[in-house]
């Protein structure tokens, strides 16, 4: 189905993350025939660039992410322009209306514009300012800004600029980028949960033990040293992915199908995750920076990091969900850069059976939802092991998700700017949720200073507090 | 492990069951060195065979069921003695007992002893009635029963048997052999059941919209003329393996793991399924008898079956079971002769998601137990179609229990005679259960004259009407 005519505008098109996400996430849409025929995207950047050095560059950004794109490269690319713009200067923005106008008018559009805030945050709080000032909605067109995270850096912050956002914007024009929200496993927790019988009756304290999310990164902070010294794991993973994966997993079955029914269903959810206090932080809270390896240096030798930076680049955290349904039930989550794997995944782990198993095996039914870079399902239950016995052996049924060539799941980021571009808002993330995240965050934020920071190695699995965290209730992270 | 020694007497030793199923079930037992080498067979048969005759005959079953069987084949069929009696003559069995006496104390046997009745039924009273009078129990040594069915051919005829059966053996001694107990699959139901908390809790009324077990043949009566047309399907298939999958099934957890706590549970079960009345025989049975085809006769055409017999080859049963948990969920049970598949399975259709699926396709969670020939398990859930789509789409999860070859499961026989020498009775039903089914079986058959028989032909599905039955009820046999 095509997409409405619009014209996007990106703020930032020069830097990294167009490069590596949206580029090829349009090219994507384009060559799936969704973007109509007139729809053209400006490009707003401050480096000195025309539109030739503008598509030459977006074309190597999409033959690196998609190497059999060359055919319909220039059709593709010819729907880009680029618009040299300083964006603290605010009179300089009159030039920008200007020529998105020509480009509405030259490409019969009728209005519909599509604003992507791909730039660092600071500068979200004068782009959107700006917005406001210069371009008005047009009756009968759509005006929608897609916005990257971070949004705030804590309650307060976030606050503030919520409140410029929506001087300009309505709620439902404000497409806060969670880009995990945009991944296939995550938008197949709903269907799993909700539309088979056969797992929600066993989805509670009664039947489940804990939960482990585990979203691990080999890499550092790469050139991000100026973002990631200031957010640190807590903001930069957990406010954001971590516990938008832990309210999918345990909210309640949304009232309907709409986008708001969903949000509604996780901010009760993320509202519901126990706050911490001093104690609770000194018990449930372990956090991590990495330390070097023979090839890698520590984070405290990073280029542009302080050098007594208490920055943390792991954290793991101990969390209770105050609802009767998941009373006594741990939800474990841990994060961090430098470790041996790379992968998101989630673990949820059934009780015993009552019934007398007589080996000493784990033998608790266990459903892993692999998130990246496997897509899947794999579930691990009791079966009678073949033979003259009566023992019990534990047989495992995976599905794989992305295994299949031909269907290869869309990357997030194409399927974000899609339902943007429909005015769907089931996965971008509502205010209250950022509200919510950041009052936890905020909680546990509170204590830094007072908690330790373990060094860990790099290539390791992190701390090795966060192991004692789980052996202290007599449970480990698991690696299956 | 090595079952104690024992002399076990096989009466029907030149029969088509001790052929088929027996020896190969001792070679696999010999083979395994499960059996003492002192343990002896002494076989019991019309035929007028000496032991060389005999060693031949088990040689060749063997060999036909088991290929690789050479090696150790002179070693196995060394271990079988035949005896030649007129099993209706009482006056021949002193003859007997002094020819097991002397094999006893030939091979340093104590005493104990495992009789197995593989004759035609109308033997059974007598021989047992002999066996009483002849061989008390030794103090110290085990004396067991092993009995084939039928058990039987009603309520009062069975009561009569059991009757005559006790005066001889204490309930514990008798192993009322119902093979399909003895098969992988059937053990598997408790662990599958018991063993998962995944499952259990979706094993309700409120989770299953209903059950389905089928048993089918290709076959037809084959040499079995005089038993099957006095028997029926109803008689020969429902009352026991029908009704032993149904109890498994359904029942509550057994209290403990003890023979007597599963035994428990599975008359509980039998007990509470509902009596025919002539109005429920009439709307909730079906019975049916194969016609021919192309290549094969009509039931009333094979040799020794009366031209004008009502006898049903085909029955199919809608079932209610009259307790809390299966409250308006009703299991449709259906085997028959001459049908086109050749299998045993079971399928577990769960209720439709609550969550709106908007597509019109089937989407039940369906878990599919199969019987024979594959073992396995087959789980059918939903997942997020794979894509730029919300659609929904059917993922299958299964496990083959019997693929691996260096895991084939062991034949029922095997497992039946091994557990009943160790005094295992799990898997052997106990009188109060063939008390529940005839039971079960005489509100249907009461009402037999007055119910129409369907003739189906022959490598069909059975008679239409037996469709009709679940399509009344909005459903259909799947054929997954």
């Amino acid at each position: 189905m095509t997409l409405e005519p619009a014209i996007m505008l990106i703020f930032g098109s020069t830097g990294d993350l167009s490069h590596k996400k949206l580029y090829p996430a349009l090219y994507a849409l384009h060559a799936a025939n969704r973007l109509a025929d007139n729809t053209v995207v400006l490009g707003i950047g401050r480096r000195d660039w025309d539109d030739g050095r503008y598509r030459e560059s977006i074309a190597a950004a999409v033959r690196s992410a998609e190497p059999a794109a060359e055919k319909t490269m220039a059709d593709f690319t010819g729907r880009f322009f680029y618009h040299c713009l300083d964006m603290s200067d605010k009179t300089a923005y009159n030039s920008l209306w200007h020529k998105a106008g020509q480009l509405e008018k030259l490409h019969h559009l009728q209005g519909n514009r599509l604003y992507f805030l791909a730039t660092a945050p600071d500068h979200f709080p004068l782009i959107t300012r700006q917005l406001g000032l210069g371009q008005p909605a047009i009756p009968g067109c759509f005006r929608r800004l897609m916005i990257e995270k971070p949004f705030g850096a804590d309650l307060s912050t976030a606050r503030a600029f919520n409140k410029q956002l929506r001087q300009v914007f309505a709620e439902d024009e404000i497409f806060r980028i969670d880009h995990y929200l945009g991944k296939e496993m995550l938008q197949n927790i709903l269907v799993l949960r909700f539309a088979n019988q056969l797992f929600e009756p066993a989805w509670n304290c009664h039947h489940i033990d804990h939960i482990q999310v585990s979203v691990t990164e080999p890499f550092g902070i790469e050139q991000r040293a100026g973002y990631y010294d200031k957010s640190g794991a807590l903001r930069d993973m957990v406010q954001s992915h971590l516990l938008q994966l832990v309210a999918l997993l345990t909210m309640d079955q949304p009232s309907g199908e709409q986008a708001d029914d969903i949000r509604d269903a996780k901010v009760r959810l993320l509202r519901a995750i126990r706050l911490f206090s001093r104690e609770a932080a000194e018990t449930d809270v372990v956090m991590g920076q990495y330390d070097g390896d023979e090839r890698r240096r520590p984070y405290l030798k990073e280029d542009g990091i302080p050098p007594d930076s208490r920055t943390e680049t792991y954290a793991a955290l101990r969390l209770w969900i105050d609802q009767g349904r998941w009373q006594g039930v741990p939800v474990y989550v841990r994060t961090g850069k430098r470790l041996q794997r790379h992968l998101a995944k989630i673990t949820i782990v059934f009780k015993e059976p009552s019934y007398d198993i007589q080996d000493q095996d784990d033998r608790r039914n266990i459903l892993v939802i692999r998130i990246q870079p496997e897509e899947g399902i794999d579930l691990r239950f009791n079966i009678k092991q073949p033979g003259m016995t009566n023992a019990v052996t534990q047989a495992r049924m995976n599905i794989c998700q992305n295994c299949d060539p031909l269907t290869q799941s869309p990357q997030a980021y194409e399927k974000l700017i899609h339902d943007a571009w429909q005015g769907d808002l089931s996965l971008f993330t509502r205010w209250d949720e950022i509200e919510a995240t950041w009052t936890l965050i905020d909680s546990i934020r509170l204590w830094r200073a007072k908690l330790p920071l373990y060094l860990y190695r790099s290539g390791s699995d992190g701390p090795v507090a966060a192991d004692r965290m789980l052996e202290r209730d007599g449970r480990a992270w698991l690696d299956l």
